[in-house]
């Protein structure tokens, strides 16, 4: 991504030392704070980090060569930093450590900036960000929706520009979720890749920890400092044999039955034209059956593997249950009852999953799915705690549990502004390989337009098609101008709708019925507007009509005004027209 | 072992046939069968042996290549061989598969001939041969002493010569120890390197086929046809890069300290001489810290993995326990308690013992142990059969929780002839390398002369040392005499000892003190009489005189005639004469 390099531009930049780069990021922290403060558990004392960064300079003008000289980090706050306290997102765990994690202590050696320790889903568990005591932090892009999680914080700092990258951890996909809501790419290196010694463990035979970053080419120059075998490490592992993907390469997308994406449309849209992207860099989509990946994703939280998180947070469980968040203690007494037979059990059917999966490396030198199926808003979150995190994890759950290596990419953004992401993923030890088809990935133009952050607060819009009363300039338009919405697009249903001038109607309105083949594309204008305003509107709107779902010529759906069967009785079909507007023209009024 | 090698000699024999060798085993085992008819659980009818048989003959007839034409073999019964029923020796959970293990698929392939399916401890759920309801077998070369399990019918089997090998099965020694005890080779393939498909779990994560066989170059010869991946078994492994150790090497041995024997000398001089053995054969002894492996192993039955046991049997548990051999019963039951949390915690502690053990391969290239510290009577396992069998594990529990490959070799005899061995261990996929190395050290002469077969039953001896009046000649050696005692050995005691003669004994009688510094060696005659008159004579031993344990000056050990503090009030030291024989002489009668 060149220019928005965040971590390649700062090292080694002449024209700005580390001290420059930390002043300016403290700068930025203290303005965003105004925004979401939430993103942030602890940050050190602005002299400290200044501090920190005259040492970078001072190492610099000694002659050493730093590869993340003056390169601003922000840390998860499941990893130790020396001195700081880690919380873990729950007060009554937390304790300072006295040294970093083995990662952390990599990144500051290779002269980066540490700037402070962000905000999580309590002890890692969960996708979304809703669940701290620290609050809930939101998608830069739009704040009505979550950050995802549990590296909410981590994506927040990177993603509105605070950082140059973050370290997040990932066990169900708890770093390359909050990476698509949030525009980042988010690299999950091979389990045991990256020393894990300072990690709080929410399952500790599955952790790692990752890097949001704003691109492949950054991820890539942490990832060269931050891997390596750590023999103090019971799960680090020595570097296996790198693959090599060449300029052509096959890359496996699941089965169409197989894809999901709960009703959004534009996730899938997005999906596709990823595929595409793929394709247009040398890539040969090959068509695999992920039902093993899928059922292995099931056992992380319906299998035992939940009683990991348990023993990780097994004594303040019993000690003191009322200081854990209510949903995350609720998974973790999940735990409580699974059985040691149960575990065993749960680790045969991994052993079957994993071998069935292997027969996709046969097929297919990586996978690409979507990072996650769709996105929610804080306060649905909120509402529905269990199954819409469950939702999120169905691309990612069964990664480390399979040993493979991934790196969520961006993908574009919804209509809402909030990002959509896809994950390349190999298997384990492809990660440079993985990171190197990222880079690839992220020259292909054109690269969808970053939307501004979202610094404001964005009320929820909904877009609504109209087709007779309410479009400009007919008796019914006021309803949405006194509403302040706005025009969308003026455009066409898809060719499946009938229009009639209904019987009796005053003013003269027409009912749209949708009749699939046989129909005609109707003119309509798209507004978009409040849910306030929309709900308002919504209220009025009198019988035979409703407010239902119309599909665009393009594809794509949005709310607007339907009919109930009743409202053609006696009415005529005005479809020949094409639209109201050159019915009610016909007649000559 | 040259001659002794027993499918090697079988195989591609011009001068005869797979029908030959199979009638002549046929004959073999129905005599055994007097002997020990429990070593079997169930045979095929010889008619379909010798149809078997001819089968291979005619496929050499036909000229096909076959690597182990004519070589029988026994199957552990928790091994499927399709059409005879598998039990793992409980006939409740028995069920006749309709297709073998692949493992004896591949063996029949390549020209071997089926014999039987062996006794095994149930669920292959001890060491020690003992927990069947089909009888438990003993020792070939001292049947009042376990043949070692949980394989015992496959270990009596070959070591009685009724089959060339036999399958085994290995999780926590089962394949090693009863090799050991009966003076066979046990190879312990790395995990995955022989398909588990058609095995009854014992734990499944763990489990390991095997074979028993009289020598390494036999086992060479089973491995290169039952070794190889196979895709539909989840714990299969493709296989890794083969080790090979050269003319030179270094093994690793025990610090001395934690060495444990359980008080058997004889095994702690066999293992001293089997160093000196792997010495001449040019490596290179080196001490390294064995406590990770010895934690690791105490992970197997105190530990969660017990879990994996009540897993495979869990059905039959709940529904008919009473089924289940009440020893293994208690241990499956154990595993019922067992938590989530638990095995989770166990799998962290093993990642962390496995990383310290790790360390030991870059000391030494293989590792020597005992295969068993010791070895117990029948007896004695049926009074006391928990903390016994664990005993025995103390060198193989750890070894597939490591991820080793081992193979057990001879290591001569103890003087109640039950075989003592050594294990040598190396990382997984040293298999081969392991099998070169056990064959040089065969190789190296003398071997100990293997016993003649226990085809009568023992009588249990004990050895009693005598140095006063019960020596040869002396007034109370019609004692000895009467009980059929056998003279030993002449010799001395260690030069610690001060021998007294009593004050007003009747007959004159010494006293036997052992002082440590500043005693002499005193001389002395060793007697072996059976228990009973062993212990008949004990009855009659008058104080101040007692039969405790007396050191010989070669430093072995055995029962002898000391004597309680009060032996020496007024006693005479006679220390200077070297023993009463000379005593008795210089008093001039």
């Amino acid at each position: 991504m060149g220019a928005a390099s965040k971590t390649a531009a700062a090292v080694g930049s002449a024209s700005r030392t580390a001290e420059a780069a930390a002043a300016e990021a403290l700068a930025n922290i203290a303005a965003y704070d105004a925004v979401q403060p939430q993103a942030w558990i602890c940050r050190p004392d602005p002299a400290a980090v200044l501090a920190q960064a005259r040492a970078v300079d001072a190492r610099v003008a000694a002659g050493e060569r730093l590869p993340l000289a003056g390169a601003t980090f922000a840390v998860k706050d499941n990893i130790d930093v020396a001195g700081q306290p880690t919380t873990a997102a729950c007060p009554a765990f937390a304790y300072t450590p006295p040294v970093s994690a083995e990662v952390v202590a990599r990144l500051q050696a290779a002269g980066a900036v540490f700037m402070g320790k962000t905000n999580l889903d309590q002890f890692a568990t969960g996708l979304v960000g809703t669940r701290s005591p620290y609050g809930a932090p939101g998608c830069v892009f739009n704040r009505t929706y979550i950050s995802g999680g549990s590296s909410s914080g981590s994506a927040v700092a990177v993603g509105a520009g605070l950082v140059d990258f973050a370290l997040g951890t990932d066990t169900a996909g708890s770093g390359r979720v909050p990476a698509a809501f949030n525009g980042l790419t988010g690299f999950k290196p091979t389990k045991g890749r990256w020393s894990t010694r300072g990690l709080t463990p929410a399952c500790r035979s599955l952790d790692c920890i990752t890097v949001l970053a704003t691109d492949a080419a950054d991820a890539a120059l942490v990832d060269a400092v931050a891997a390596g075998f750590d023999p103090q490490d019971s799960y680090s592992r020595r570097l296996g044999p790198a693959a090599d993907y060449g300029v052509a390469f096959r890359f496996g997308v699941p089965r169409a039955y197989q894809l999901q994406f709960f009703g959004d449309l534009e996730a899938e849209a997005l999906f596709a034209a990823a595929v595409q992207r793929v394709v247009a860099m040398g890539g040969t989509p090959v068509e695999v059956d992920v039902a093993p990946l899928l059922d292995a994703a099931k056992l992380l939280y319906s299998g035992p593997w939940v009683a990991e998180r348990t023993a990780a947070a097994e004594a303040l469980l019993h000690a003191d249950p009322n200081a854990i968040h209510p949903v995350v203690r609720a998974i973790l007494q999940g735990g409580v009852g699974v059985t040691g037979v149960e575990a065993f059990r749960g680790l045969y059917a991994l052993a079957g999953y994993a071998r069935a999966a292997e027969a996709l490396w046969a097929a297919a030198d990586v996978l690409l799915l979507p990072t996650a199926p769709t996105i929610y808003r804080i306060r649905e979150l909120m509402a529905e705690p269990f199954a819409l995190n469950a939702n999120l994890g169905l691309y990612t759950n069964f990664v480390n549990l399979l040993d493979m290596s991934a790196v969520a990419v961006p993908a574009g953004f919804r209509a809402n502004a909030t990002g959509f992401g896809v994950t390349l993923m190999g298997p384990a030890w492809a990660d440079e390989a993985l990171l190197d088809l990222a880079r690839r990935y992220e020259e292909i133009r054109p690269m969808p337009e970053t939307p501004p952050l979202d610094l404001a607060g964005k009320p929820q819009t909904v877009k609504l098609a109209v087709v007779g009363a309410h479009l400009a300039g007919m008796p019914l338009h006021w309803q949405l101008t006194s509403r302040d919405a706005q025009l969308a697009a003026s455009t066409r249903t898809a060719a499946a709708y009938r229009l009639y001038a209904m019987a009796d109607a005053t003013p003269p309105k027409p009912a749209l019925i949708h009749v699939g083949e046989g129909g005609g594309a109707i003119e309509l204008e798209v507004y978009e507007l409040t849910v306030e305003a929309f709900g308002s509107l919504v209220a009025e709107v009198p019988p035979p009509l409703a407010i239902g779902t119309v599909t665009l010529e393009d594809g794509s759906q949005v709310k607007g005004f339907v009919a109930e069967p009743r409202a053609i009785d006696g009415a005529e079909d005005v479809t020949k027209h094409g639209g109201w507007r050159a019915y009610i023209a016909s007649r000559g009024t």
